[in-house]
């Protein structure tokens, strides 16, 4: 494969700077899983930890190096998972954070980035118009502006569970990554196909919110005018050059579902595995669920990558009341 | 202390014959419990692995050691958990499994049995009557009875959870274990008490199983005549005599709870952690929800040690239907 931005030695480098309750979370396979999906299902829990989501792994590399150059400050915006990652890092290191949010966002997520102290902000709109404010407030305080998937930090704390899923021979084929900013799948992406390059890397994004792949499959930036789908944190319109250049180099696919099939995968891993995790999470399972025939036989990888829900729709989703 | 028949050196050798899929667990700070309970509480998540609870440590030592020494079959007696590890553990290894299990055991435990291939065997009676049932069919068919908690692979493979805790600077200063059989409770209480004697190692059990901890108090074996508990992974009458004898070395306090706060244990752990737990599973939370005083501005490490539920049930417990 050609250049991404990646590179798997500052990779490997990253493991150092996280925090251990990030790293080597569990990997096993989930045999309860597999009558109603048709083939091999491991999973990589990236939920069991003080954030609930996989995002810790990339703010404990922007948090250390901003305290390292004596930074106080840095801001983001988020749809809640980054932010709160990002309030948990930063609050350890002294630094301040404001977090940029749609005031459309999960609650559950807003509410805990608040808990740990951060300064968050509302916007009356999508996460891309928290995306301009939040430049906006870096520009006029000068602080750091955090945006996931494009700063390098964000893509190679992602990778490190690439990593980790390389560790030892693996027991896997195909990786379905749920795809949003573009980070995990970039990052993860690059790890597995450059330490193994047969095995499938395939992205899944929501076809509430396809700008992303739309775009990987033109082979151009392709935006959309809004996004209607329950999977808040994969939900942008704004596709990054330099990502889409990235996913070029690294995915074998990527692929849209709908929304009934995240609910779906939702209700599977809870009745099935015992696990709740939020939409995004299900994006996998999802894509397996809608190709059964494609998948068949096939030993499947996915990243459950979060578990911030707001219960009452969640309990919708799963059907209980 | 004095010699319990735990050994610290035998635990550590313990790790490297478990398969990692059960190792190095997540243990983090759940800060979102503690406005509800008064204190720090960290966990330690045995859930997230292929049998949903601790048991595969102890499972794998037992079946690796059979493999070795030529034998085709084991039989235990379980609630469920135990049983499910141990079908794991054997399958892999070419093992004949035998579980004996009260026809009363949580349903989805019982399923997993089956589906991991063993052979499970219901007698009409409680746990205690299934205990009898492994030993005649041990005898008859002249295999291996595995006993938990009396042999001492279950409670050295838990013990690996104590040495995990152990791992760098505890953050706690209180260990809150479930105490059913009491391998998990000797084995844990025996390695955190050895490398660090001033953390408190208080055992957990519900008033309706109230055995071996009436036994610690009285210092004699203590039976009862039947079990009323929800917390049916910990539901014993007749307490082994030599477990007990560990117990009255290691353990520093042995305390009972009502089952409704059992109940608003798991309550809070869904509610608040996102995480989806055995009744057994929150006895260490039901402790703290029944004495905030003891435990006010303590730093509280409890053990999530499984999430195999009936959905059903769970749903009343957790107040969704």
């Amino acid at each position: 494969m050609g250049e991404s931005r990646l590179d798997t030695g500052r990779i490997r480098a990253a493991r150092g700077v996280i925090d251990p309750v990030f790293l080597d979370t569990p990997q096993y396979r989930c045999e309860a899983l597999e009558p109603e999906l048709g083939c091999g299902v491991s999973i990589k829990l990236e939920t069991a930890n003080p954030v609930r989501s996989f995002k810790g792994r990339g703010t404990e590399l922007v948090a250390s190096q901003l305290a390292e150059a004596g930074a106080r400050a840095v801001v983001c915006a988020s749809a809640g998972n980054l932010g709160q990652a990002l309030a948990w890092s930063g609050r350890r290191r002294g630094l301040d954070v404001t977090v940029v949010a749609s005031r459309f966002a999960t609650k559950a997520k807003l509410d805990r980035i608040r808990a740990l102290g951060a300064e968050l902000e509302l916007v009356d709109g999508d996460h891309e118009l928290a995306r301009e404010r939040a430049a906006a407030i870096a520009q006029y305080e000068g602080i750091r502006l955090l945006e996931d998937s494009l700063d390098l930090e964000t893509c190679e704390g992602a990778a490190t569970i690439g990593l980790e899923l390389m560790d030892g021979t693996p027991t896997f084929d195909t990786v379905l990554i749920a795809l949003g900013g573009g980070a995990m799948a970039t990052g993860v992406g690059h790890v597995v196909k450059e330490l193994a390059p047969d095995i499938d890397v395939i992205c899944v994004q929501p076809h509430g919110a396809p700008a992303l792949t739309r775009s990987w499959h033109q082979r151009r930036v392709v935006t959309t005018d809004s996004t209607n789908t329950i999977a808040d944190g994969v939900a942008g319109r704004f596709p990054i050059p330099e990502v889409l250049d990235d996913l070029l180099l690294i995915a074998d696919d990527a692929v849209l579902v709908q929304e009934q099939s995240i609910i779906t995968g939702m209700r599977l891993l809870y009745n099935q595995a015992g696990l709740i995790v939020e939409p995004s999470a299900a994006l996998g399972i999802a894509a397996i669920l809608e190709n059964p025939t494609r998948f068949a036989d096939r030993n499947i990888l996915t990243i459950i990558c979060g578990s911030n829900v707001d219960l009452p729709a969640y309990h919708g989703w799963i059907g209980v009341h």
